[in-house]
């Protein structure tokens, strides 16, 4: 009799040396995860329904009227609240940009075998909960805790540890993060797929660490071992490498492409002539964009920043482009008030977390057939 | 100078002969577009923003304020109605289950490079407005009129030819079909992605008859000739076959995965013991379907039959199976009231269309470890 381990890796998971290759076990997850439509980066809130969705094993359907949570272990006053209780608390509505910290990492050769995003898996939406460090502070942390883990409803095997998705952050994390607990999301509830009927959300932060079907928040005197804190969601750059954790977002930019798109290729057609080019632009931690170049054909030029729906928001940008018949390669690239600039090319990272190398949009400017 | 035709023919669109390799080009559509999560089946209603949505080209973001739809062509009395009025008409709901004609094309081989869809091209969903008959009718189509078109917003390229996405139905088809045009999906208005603010459904179809984001509806008098209509959605045995057109859902069933997935493979990881297994079974045309089998390891049970929420909806069924330790193929087969049953394997389509063989579910049967 096999166990769960040596039947969950009987499939090959070596990684894919070709670029241009992928395999059946990243399309089924590229069918079932969803990404971003990049025509509709011109909104400030990514349309219900659009906001990307990486969920690790299945979305559990939960039932709000009695869904509760557990404060739990090293508290002084342990407790439990009805989502009923929680709604009833002073609320906060804030526009977040999130994005998954493996987007990009079809960019990354060679590539890791998991979700295959290229540019998709970011959206920004108008959450609205209540702030989660009151209620950490009624339950009283111990003198001994260290961290305070979150847990979620959902449950499956990842490289043959049965485990459900949990996430941990440091009490100087906590302190310093406005991390909120969040029943609605784009003014309604929450739907079962983003989290119901209860998440956080972590501000700044790659996706990863803002935990849906939030079932328990658990005060620890040890840091915290859940395999998606400890075995994944870390930079490493090769099999010996311990890794650093994934924290904050790390500067980025996205324009909606211009014209209109071949089916199959997405490559896009546009007519010759002067053309508005927008897009959006975000960094992590709160960090501003502080500059935006727009390039044709490694041609850069300064984009005007429109500013963003908050501070933990992607910021709007605009360049005049006087499209020129021929193909073309157009590119944007963001700066944030810390220094950082998205690089060219990616980054090495093992799994192809947080590449935030700049988007190249392939067009052909030519005359309406 | 080139044309649209030979820049986006220039990439490689042969069919991928082998079944577990796939293109980049593939894989940028399956991140775009979205499928069903499977484990949410058990429900009437798709949740909102899971039901499944194949884009051809740009979500247009429509206003609806302004949004009006024209009848136009052989029609004794052309005219054009804002979606205020449409909106004030006679409204009818109905539950319908709606499947892309391309689900399952990664199951048959040669695959022919499209999005590759698995198994979750499908979902449910209320959806409101108002029938079309008495619109068509209000137009008054002219006795030479032999067909009705039906064009969206969304313009762009397939093969090199540029086209508004448009659809049409015989006079026929229009008098036996309850088409619908609608404005609300699961009782709010349709979302951008889903055609906001104006699409049709018609009923028993696959989805590419339901035009989204509806702009004009024309009377004709000789056969409609869009790219959509005549050089897709179309059975085609070889690349002399001139085809014939793709119409009404195939039945299929599909089971909900029992038990918790792996992350990367989805195999699930079920406990020993009694365990229940729903999903659903749906075929076209109206026609119920009126036997769903559930197999393990191939040895066929019959499974209970529990009614659909319409006659244009997917019927619920469940089985009770006795999970004993080891590794498992769970399998579904329905049949529909026209004795058509699901084929055990794929049925040939040069463009793997309407393949609705059977599901196969891995499953691994043991104790949590």
């Amino acid at each position: 009799m096999k166990t769960p381990e040596q039947i969950f890796h009987s499939r090959d998971k070596r990684p894919h040396s070709d670029p241009e290759v992928f395999g059946r076990d990243e399309v089924r997850l590229a069918n079932r995860n969803s990404g971003a439509l990049l025509e509709t980066l011109g909104l400030d809130i990514t349309p219900t329904g659009t906001h990307y969705l990486l969920t690790h094993f299945d979305t559990p359907l939960l039932d709000a009227a009695s869904h509760s949570l557990r404060f739990h272990g090293v508290f002084d006053a342990p407790y439990e609240m009805s989502l009923e209780e929680i709604r009833a608390l002073p609320a906060v509505t804030m526009h977040v940009t999130m994005e998954c910290a493996g987007n990009g990492r079809a960019g990354v050769s060679p590539r890791s075998c998991s979700m295959p995003w290229m540019y998709e898996a970011v959206g920004t939406s108008e959450w609205t909960g209540t702030p989660l460090r009151p209620l950490i502070e009624r339950a009283g942390l111990r003198r001994d805790a260290v961290e305070v883990a979150f847990t979620g409803a959902d449950f499956g095997f990842d490289r043959g540890q049965p485990h459900a998705f949990g996430r941990s952050l440091t009490l100087a994390q906590l302190a310093e993060l406005d991390v909120l607990l969040v029943y609605d999301m784009n003014g309604a509830p929450l739907l079962p797929q983003h989290g119901a009927p209860l998440r956080i959300i972590v501000p700044g932060w790659y996706g990863m660490a803002s935990v849906k079907w939030l079932t328990d928040i658990e005060s620890l005197a040890a840091p915290y071992q859940g395999f998606q804190q400890v075995q994944t969601y870390r930079f490493r750059k090769d099999d010996n490498d311990p890794g650093r954790p994934i924290t904050t977002i790390r500067v980025k930019s996205l324009m909606v492409p211009p014209g209109v798109p071949d089916w199959l290729t997405r490559v896009r057609f546009v007519s010759p002539g002067p053309t508005e080019i927008v897009g959006r632009a975000w960094s992590g931690g709160g960090v501003p964009v502080t500059r935006v170049e727009f390039a044709v054909d490694d041609v850069w030029q300064e984009a005007e920043l429109l500013g963003a729906p908050g501070p933990f928001a992607w910021a709007k940008w605009r360049v005049n482009w006087q499209a020129e018949p021929g193909n073309h390669v157009l590119r944007c690239r963001a700066w944030d008030a810390n220094g950082a600039a998205q690089p060219i090319g990616p980054q090495w990272d093992m799994a192809g977390f947080a590449n935030n190398a700049v988007q190249a949009v392939d067009v052909f400017v030519g005359e309406m057939p």
